[in-house]
């Protein structure tokens, strides 16, 4: 296979909401409570809401700008590429990485959709629940039919009206939710409680599957207060095996079996050993413990429920046929600092050619998998041979991919460590 | 390679200290504060030491204990299996798993040696600290020349006195020292300060490696309160990955450049992902965090001061070539519950039966390394014939491996959670 010839949907992207994300889909009683972008005498753009201030924070939105200009700074929106909250622009983007379909994940309220839990009124945080979920669907994901996997935010305050808004958005093709990697951080009961019960059978119910992004618990991982931020930048996503671990012993897959769950930009590398440890564990300490996983070992029942995602994993791609080839999807990361637009396809591609995949393999990974398990359909939209990495890229002929610089509003800080950070999403 | 042709150096067991540990190693003015095993009334046995009492936990003296028995009751020194405390049966022990050398940690003082640092008075806590490693060198590893490579506790409350000690002790031919993998959490500063500066340079000069132990830092990795203890299990070994990550971004390699770290009981199957990760963070974030590796990648820097240390690792075997042959070394953890005695030959040659590792390769990985890095020369005393697995368990002839039921003291816990547990170690 070449690289024009790959086929390319990218189950964890971003969306940096635009400013008009309430104007269609509130109704008029609520607009008031809103948040709204308020344009900072600094120059920054942040969203307003209740007594918080919500910042795009500049290593949200970095694609397209040089690493010097990375930070942890706010930002405006006319210093980020407008791909970033733009749809005309965000679809020229896809194209020019090649890449046919995209499920983005939300900024605003964050991974787990509690902003909107800050509200003492819980019908008013529904109906902006309800507004941010009608307008990523038919908006951001409708404006171009095929290109996109809508997903939706869970109103988390509450585990009935999470159930009913999941049977509502299916109700328009919307089959993809988020819920925390691990609800306790939050101040949630944690998965091992039946507090959930409600949410899971509704996801079973109509086929919807539950996207745990990696720092979606809001939980930085921190060694040390005075540890350099490099550190928590490269465990937080490793950090998802502690979400893995807690999923698997946790009463979820046993009293719901249908369900099934994505462990976004958790990377695949990792998985081989973390199975062989799980079912160590299991053997040697069933016996005192009482884990039962009835006739399966743990990572069977793993491996029927957990959908794996990956940006860019070369030793988890040598090891892919052992983890499972049914399993494992591809990420693009737009427009996060770990992104790899708008080379996808060729660092992809380079991987697989490192393995021994073949064509039929390379193809499940790409996109086989992701239209499965996320129940999307885009060649009922465009032929399939329009929608390669070629096709696409010869559509977006002139699109400016090269790094611009913009400058920093904020004088760069040096010796950035973790405690100069604050939970975010 | 056959099985009984191996040559076995383990460099992770444990010692469980018998009730005479402190009877001719300490200065008789200092005999009345020593801690000192007390009978109780329950059945167990205990150490007291000013107002603390130590259990042994029964997780960590299982081997030969079937693991319907296994728990985290306190137990006595009648129920556990000699060879744990006893030095005399531990060879024994050693010799039926086909074992020639062992590296053992500590249980009471905890693997940071911190108990010692309880007593106000640091005079009496550097006296029992000298005599715990006195009968460590001279009594554990001292009866059996050539058995044993011996391990030093660090006067953890006192840089400047670890430095002594670590010099001091290695008069006596101790080549290694136990260190928390993350001080911080112990009320220590971290490894990014620059309060460890004396003891970095003694072990570089002394040519002492330093031993990082999971669950050193006595941090217990818990997703919820109410998850099961199966949860924790499987994720604390899993978790050196922070050691890892907060070590190779600290300054000490950097400015000590001759030191030497093992990941004990860390394993190897998570370490290729780990090293794509940490470069793939170094080349993407440098330029804005600061992270400076000069010529080399952060990768490089990792494997040339980390050795690592495995138990069972089927994966991780597989990818010995691509982490690096010279840097893994073997375990057997005797007498913890993740211990392969008496079977360890058996299983380790499982594993490179399934792989494509020669046999110069194979004895680097279960003894040459082992024998460089810890400074452990066994043929010095004993004739490379006799140290096979097929040699050593000719000596054990008579020696009974099978498991021993001896009932629980304690009704078994149904359901134990990960908030039944506290900090040990």
């Amino acid at each position: 296979m070449q690289v024009d010839d790959m086929i390319l949907v990218s189950v964890d992207d971003h969306v940096v909401e635009p400013p008009d994300l309430f104007d269609r889909h509130l109704p008029s009683k609520y607009r008031d409570i809103a948040p709204h972008v308020v344009h900072k005498e600094d120059g920054t753009d942040v969203w307003q809401f209740l007594e918080f201030e919500v910042p795009n924070i500049g290593l949200n939105a970095v694609a397209g700008r040089p690493p010097e200009e990375y930070g942890i700074d706010p930002t405006s929106f006319d210093e980020i590429r407008p791909g970033c909250f733009d749809i005309e622009k965000r679809i020229l983007d896809m194209n020019a990485n090649g890449v046919l379909g995209s499920l983005c994940f939300p900024s605003l309220p964050g991974f787990a959709g509690r902003l909107f839990a800050a509200l003492d009124d819980k019908d008013s945080a529904l109906a902006l629940a309800r507004a941010y979920n009608d307008w990523h669907i038919d908006e951001w994901c409708g404006t171009f039919p095929g290109r996109f996997i809508p997903l939706s935010v869970p109103t988390i305050w509450d585990p009935e009206t999470m159930a009913a808004e999941v049977r509502r958005v299916a109700k328009k093709r919307c089959h993809a939710v988020t819920f925390p990697e691990n609800p306790e951080p939050l101040g949630l009961p944690s998965l091992h409680s039946d507090h959930w019960d409600p949410f899971w059978p509704a996801c079973s119910d109509e086929g919807t599957i539950v996207c745990m992004h990696i720092g979606s618990s809001s939980k930085l991982v921190t060694t040390a207060a005075d540890a350099p931020i490099d550190v928590m930048i490269v465990l937080q996503p490793m950090n998802i095996v502690q979400a893995a671990a807690d999923l698997i012993h946790s009463p979820v897959f046993r009293k719901f079996p249908e369900v099934t769950v994505a462990l976004s930009e958790g990377g695949i590398g990792w998985i081989p050993y973390f199975l062989e440890r799980l079912d160590h564990s299991y053997r040697v300490h069933k016996a005192w413990t009482g884990a039962d996983f009835g006739t399966k070992l743990p990572s069977d029942v793993f491996l029927e429920h957990v959908v794996l995602c990956y940006i860019s994993d070369p030793v988890g791609v040598q090891l892919a046929r052992r983890i499972g080839i049914d399993r494992i999807t591809v990420e693009v990361d737009y427009p996060h600092s770990d992104t790899t637009w708008p080379r996808a396809p060729e660092r992809l591609m380079e991987e697989f050619a490192s393995s021994d995949l073949r064509d039929g393999e390379i193809d499940r990974i790409t996109h086989l998998n992701a239209m499965r398990f996320f129940r999307y359909d885009p060649f009922a939209h465009h032929p399939r041979e329009r929608c390669t990495v070629g096709a696409l890229r010869a559509e977006a002929i002139g699109v400016d991919t090269t790094p611009v610089p913009r400058g920093r509003r904020f004088p760069q800080r040096q010796g950035i460590k973790i405690s100069d950070l604050s939970p975010t999403a």
